[in-house]
């Protein structure tokens, strides 16, 4: 176990990951990268969230990379990315029920016209209104992976009518499924809060722009909990503008931290949250990257592999 | 089915209810009252929220008497009801859902510090924190009837350490059971997220008190849905204030509308709702006290009887 694992993050604390490691592969040499490093590296494996472009392609004898989140466009968006080495992402149920806790969190929310009533607060204004039933709302989810399932489920007993939509389909019982074009269609005509758990990838780079938006019904929501980039923020802005995007509950951004002088921040329509909606539990996520490490040791694919082709 | 029911209520529209009335009991006479009656009233049913004291006493030929809440504190508190007229309160299944969407949207709320996340939009401030596991956080209801208990399995499925208080003990899976004087101690001490879903009696009134908000643990949070007077005001500030308590979701105040200068409003640890927890569905409910009527009307009790004795 003299592996040497290097890890680089923007936003992760080093030390919770060098003592997760320590604890679950005592022998191997963990090393933090802080900025780009010059000339070559012989890491065995790379742990990774938002590495400098051209850095993993610069360590020539990686036997796998491994993305610090369950996302990783972080690392396919780099344009000398190594496709030949494998790829792991985060699948733990530590993230997957931290991000329905966030999910159904703001579904209620927006249900129940919590940003409506936090506007009202700092304006000291009692304006109670009555809620729709929960049979009532119909909740969209796009992106039925693990995390959209999940979310589904933990939704069902709130008694909301649910669809999701993925590119190839799914089966989740008392889930209506929509896929491809025609069914993204369809899914955004009859939703009242869309929740957004999309991975980023071209096809839905920018998938929440004016002509989407416009096919919502008057008064919808929107959740994302996806990436910032699946929304164009100007187009989003003008529809919450305008009312018929009543409110949005954020917390990705397309840059983050989120510009101080971005109107998301000011805007009574908006809950801004600064990408908590699931956070990787850094002794659950180490233990199981490095039993990983020893099935790529062993000449087997790490868990969780991503197909960079597909984009998750 | 020549009844005459009068109705009078401080909050609730009358428009609604003649009409859901109108539906299920076409032949009835129904009277708003708007204020004080002069003189006798014959009517054979009250269909009330907080009377003016004295109003009900005057109407010396009621049958029964129906809150238009799950609470009666507001008509047992007037020293002239009349404790001989049956009294119904609203056990309504619609009532039930809309206070358990409320209850997890906020248990939910405080878990995740959501907070210090619409505190921080307001200062444009990008504060990450990461949050406890939901089986670390500690979750106790005071209050465990219909209420409490549906919020209970509603909570269980995030996987939140349960445990509830009631004078008379219960039991329900998955819920420790603390009951009587010693069991508020215990429970009090072992809760992170405590919900307030009690009625109001005179033994309730102002339990969350500076001694019994003292036993919390320290950042422990406050969800009220009960009503206002269940907590002492200057001293649930004190506690937020002294970071005791890290945060409240108050739904419900001893005087509401909460009035414009109360520290609540501008409190940064404190979100304000407007009694809107869960209300009552005019439609569903006029047919249940409808049918009650009938029962009534054929020498039985009404369905949801009260025990004034009890004070719910």
């Amino acid at each position: 176990m003299s592996d040497h694992i290097v890890f680089f993050s923007k936003s992760d604390i080093p030390q919770s990951w060098q003592t997760a490691f320590a604890k679950v592969r005592p022998g191997a040499r963990f090393e933090v990268l802080s900025g780009a490093v010059t000339g070559p590296c012989d890491a065995d494996f790379a742990v990774v969230w938002h590495p400098p472009h051209g850095e993993l392609a610069r360590m020539t004898k990686l036997k796998a990379i491994f993305s610090l989140g369950a996302g990783v466009d972080h690392v396919l968006g780099d344009p000398e990315f190594p496709s030949h080495v494998p790829l792991s992402r985060v699948v733990d149920p530590t993230l997957t029920a931290g991000m329905s806790e966030y999910v159904v969190l703001q579904v209620l929310a927006l249900h129940r016209g919590l940003p409506g009533y936090i506007a009202a607060q700092r304006r000291g204004l009692w304006r109670p209104s009555a809620p729709k039933l929960a049979r009532d709302v119909r909740v969209g989810i796009m992106g039925m992976g693990v995390l959209g399932r999940d979310a589904a489920r933990k939704l069902a007993p709130f008694g909301y009518r649910l669809s999701g939509w993925s590119r190839s389909g799914f089966e989740e019982a008392g889930v209506e499924c929509h896929r491809g074009a025609d069914g993204l269609k369809a899914i955004l005509r009859s939703t009242d809060i869309l929740v957004c758990l999309l991975p980023l990838t071209a096809e839905t780079r920018g998938i929440l722009n004016r002509e989407t938006l416009a096919l919502l019904p008057a008064g919808a929501a929107i959740l994302n909990a996806g990436r910032g980039a699946h929304i164009v923020d100007a187009d989003l802005l003008a529809a919450l503008d305008a009312r018929h995007v009543s409110a949005a509950a954020l917390d990705v951004f397309a840059e983050e931290p989120l510009p101080a002088p971005h109107r998301y921040w000011s805007h009574p329509g908006v809950i801004v949250t600064p990408h908590v909606a699931s956070l990787t539990n850094a002794d659950a996520v180490a233990a199981r990257m490095s039993a990983s490490m020893d099935r790529v040791n062993a000449g087997l694919p790490p868990f969780d592999l991503v197909d960079p082709a597909r984009g998750y």
